[in-house]
């Protein structure tokens, strides 16, 4: 889920970024109104998140090329596989290739490792989740990537859902009244979440009525304790600590969702090239 | 090396990202007068860079912050190492937190892997250079960050030096016809590097008087005829194929750079955590 | 709730709006050293929103102002009594003085009309909410507005909350399929409201598990036989045909929340001048 | 009269701030391919100001739509006209039509109140016109829907022609000198208004032959007699304590103008809705 | 006349443009705490404008460099006169400093050259005036350059005041109809001017009542002619092949105005530089 | 060379300038659905340059409008030469012809100018390149019109190439260490240039391996003495000075390049119109 009117905005200031004040290699090497035809490909074994963006990326540089989208986001693709072809003036499709390439090659890693979280909970009632440690300028698209690898969003930003902490419970005098104040405030479709250190906490968050209580670095056993005791009154987030050699057993709890940074912040770029057709 | 007029810009179009309409937590959970004094501290031994971006962020978002940076770009810090000082309005601190994180989580990690790359290089002529292959949006400070890891960059853009590639060659008739044709033309403070596969190339790349010759994706044998060939006339460029097992042997050759787009595609963000002062 | 760093880019865009080439007669009829003091009044009795951004037009155009906040927004003021005080340079206080007083004028009429709706339903359980009927631009300042006056928000945006209505349900094949099909794609943090305009439909939609029930253009006994079937069980919104005649009987039958357009589509703006203090 | 490239500028920030990071709703409840018809249409009598800009928001928002605009920007129209129809990708009609709405909303409920203002002065020489105290961001498109009521516009911005005020005078040392002042630096396409609040002053700015004098907050019997040694040879504009009591014997003194803020400030947006056709 | 924020404004989008991703030698060449005092100068004799846009430009990339301005814009300077001094951090000065030097010797330009002009036409009643013949991003600026050089300005732009053209007099069916059709629906405070290519339609403008009438391209006897049928009774600007041989002639029949482009696109930018001081 | 992304960007706020609230002219003399068809001519002789910048600015206005541009930069054309036809909505093309005017009047000013520089160079090896000295927004369109003119580019901006002048020499203790410390931190492919006022420096900057040597104020006696030394190692620019009556001597010593401001900062517009096609 992204919107493509603001992802336009973006893509915008990538091209002007690329491209400074003009692509020197193209404006001497090739003649102004050569043209030609290319496919982007993926260079090993892929999901694909975001070759949309990348599609669009060439049709802001140069409305009148053509660009034609051979998968779908969220497609498992092999090596060689086609994604796209984009046709028509040769300096334009040489000019934007880059800045397409980084886009879809970025979001096409952070699918490719949330797909493989998402796999160690299969079986469970767990589903991955994200966090706002995403790249500055990306949230949404590195959140639609997340989506593409079977993961869920967490909020998309600071307007989106409010996070009770440690502090505020301390500052309000317990977690029922910073809860209290908190709904005399907020807009009415706003969901709110507690983060929770101990068992306590968890009752009391359970008896003030938030809507989601986060188990913030709890041991596996604390996570089942607490599963138990709000017995699906309410959801529960296990965060802290997430790897791929961890995540399984914490699924195995029942906690609701398993929130991790490491699909955002620890995910590789993949392989995805731009070929002249012959 | 980037600006920081220029960067300001940036940081902007970040917290409007993170901030959208408002953060709700910080407006319903804490008071608007309320002051705090936090710290951003190292949670693993790491090479900062971005300190002075983070710094801004907060500067940024409320001008009547005070912010003190503690260590400097390229530093080696250890888990637990202080690296700034912010304290002022709690609110704006708490709004600005998730985005001055993230950019020094990420720039320090592209610091860190680019490190280890250079370090496989030491002791040889070679130093390790970057590419274009960088997150839409973070250009000049994912080079940056490069360099705060021992690095030195390519080119920071398309207006930035010419890279003539085999379709060009074959288009004009020849490497010399093509970089005749792109001198022509260029702006005089231009540099002009030709992509070759093979040696006949690279002898001929050099007749023509290119500023740098890349070896591209060749074999370290091939790499050292190349060297040999060259005798310092002018600048190799090894690329293609580069990973850490394979760069000591490249750099062995004798060629002046080695590129990568792994220390920007590959790098993990590094822990980096905000804390109240107690 | 608004964000002081949104608002200032908003506020430099009405500057340049009202300014265009520059103000003529500042620029002719005023010395450019020449200084002033002026306070801006309360020309009839009324509610204050927006004094602080008020404030800020001035800071925004000339940050050698020295501008002092009277009141706070949500205050009763009486006609007459002084909401700022602003002194420095006399052009630049005349400059940006119509911004000021059109931001103000329009945010506290809106709280104004809140607080005669908010009235309306004293010593029920019902809290007036408002809509995205707002003034295309004005979003944020208009839903503050509207909690200076004593209402509450409902979703800020197309981003905060999912409104399900009539033909998704058509489509989904019932309120269950509809939100099943929602949750397991929504960001967690997301609340989820359906529009229904029967008591049949509400009972689907309690069973579905929502998390508002909009009561779309109900008649007062429909109300009230939903709120005896919903029991507290999730919350209920009344929309559709409020005015002040209506709004109390419909709050006597226990719903939640009552939302209206009117609050910021029949604002009038209140009456603020500035003047030279003697 | 707007500017439709200008206006186009302004709709992109609206669209931007409706949907934040994107449409939840339409995101999940709807079908990427899914198409509809629609058409928006008048649900009370009004008369139509803005049509074409909210036309220009669903062609912003996604160029492919097709749009057609059933009627213009004065018509009168019967509850239930049909004002503009609008096909194809339903989710971005949706997106957009809350934006679309908005506007043409406002901008019909001024044509509509500067109507029953026009009407009342019917059958006068008298020129109802509008102010500067519009909505931020929305000047002129508040302005036009004056002139679709029937009004005319003052001046449009600080830069469109120059209003002499008390405080000038009397640096300047009496009209004529302030007069002399202004008109040795102004652009020469520039009128000159002066604020007279006494008949003396009306004698003394016909003498310096300034374009327009405004009579404020004169009585009806000073208007006339202002009227009478006039005589023709300058314009007058009545200002202050204007509504629809008052304005019919104000506009039978034979003033040239009357300006009022109340066309601005005092309406209310007018019913219109977007349905699905069947 | 120039508006300071809408400048500052400019600048930055002046800043970014020379400075790219980033000023190379300043970042190579000088420590990033290295200070120095560095004072700007005229390298000609020169009649100042802009020299306040510079400091500005100075500030905009710096806040913390020192600016002190030493002349006025209007002032007649002799070779070497000292016109700023700027002191701080020495990278932050050479950024800046083309840009800052770039702007002033192009206004300085403008108003030396209008200044020859205006004493081609002294001792006559006509004032030089400008046109909207002006360098693209710098409207405000150059005209504002021109005052400074004893001109007056024109119409700022096209929301200044109305042109009526031969075209529109034909397609209307004479002139009065046409300033008729205007004026119905012009702003209060705009000024309408008539081209007029022959005295027959000098004498129809009047008529007409129109604020201005060109004579477009008529001799010196045709506007002799017009100056006496007018009589005063409305300006008249004379307009087409205005050069300094022409001009003292023309000034001689009595105009009010004479406008020309050659202000704008004839001149010279004048030799300012920076150095350090000693 | 320049990028037509980044321009039509230019353009957007060059449009916004000329145009402000409305072209009032436009809006209330000519019909809304009037079209018309025009065609812009020379009115002198002239090198064209820019003639697609001024088509891309009707186009940007109204996408509706077809453009047919009948030149090609470069093209020395007679006066009276059709440049371009423009038809469609005639309000759309009189509100866009002064930008597209002014834009390629000043561009083609430039050509011709350099033209003239190149012709008095023609037969010796030196070609006639540019300097940073250009209109603060229109860099890469002003250098783009040198080249239309014969000339070439120095420096694009501050990230394009370094320049080693004198202090920076005097903090780093001669030429070779100010080299040195360059190119340990500058990116690969930069160019170097230096400084030199006197022989030594030559001389120790061709040691010093740097990609260009400046002749900065040498005399034409110094100059070829330069040539001598450096006997092609490195290319040689002749700075400072120079004009039509001295350049032809300083091209005979066989420098590389001879770099002027004048071309940007004395030229004059060229005389270019729209009519209406009959």
């Amino acid at each position: 889920m992204y919107d493509v009117f603001q992802t336009d905005r973006l893509i915008d200031t990538w091209l002007a970024e690329d491209i400074g004040y003009c692509d020197l290699t193209a404006q001497v090497m090739i003649e102004a109104h050569e043209t030609g035809a290319f496919y982007m490909n993926a260079r090993e074994d892929l999901i694909v998140a975001g070759i949309d963006v990348a599609a669009r990326v060439f049709k802001r540089y140069d409305a009148t090329l053509e660009v034609t989208v051979r998968v779908s986001d969220g497609d498992h693709l092999k090596k060689g596989a086609v994604m796209l072809d984009v046709r028509g003036n040769a300096r334009s499709v040489l000019t934007a290739e880059r800045t397409a390439l980084n886009i879809v090659q970025r979001m096409s890693g952070i699918a490719n490792l949330t797909a493989e979280y998402v796999k160690a909970v299969a079986g469970t009632r767990a589903r991955l989740i994200d966090t706002r440690k995403t790249t500055p300028g990306l949230r949404m698209l590195e959140k639609h990537a997340v989506t593409c690898g079977g993961g869920l969003n967490h909020r998309l930003g600071l307007d989106n859902g409010v996070m009770i902490k440690d502090n505020h419970i301390a500052v309000c005098g317990g977690i029922a009244k910073a809860v209290q104040r908190a709904r005399r405030q907020l807009p009415v479709l706003t969901k709110l979440e507690v983060e929770c250190d101990r068992l306590e906490q968890v009752q009391e968050a359970l008896e003030a009525g938030v809507d989601v209580i986060m188990l913030d670095n709890m041991s596996v056993e604390e996570m089942s304790k607490a599963v138990e005791l709000v017995g699906g009154r309410t959801k529960l987030e296990a965060s802290g600590g997430i790897n791929l050699a961890t995540i399984g057993d914490i699924a195995k709890t029942g906690v609701d969702y398993i929130s991790t940074s490491k699909i955002n912040q620890a995910s590789l770029c993949v392989d995805i090239g731009l070929d002249e057709a012959e």
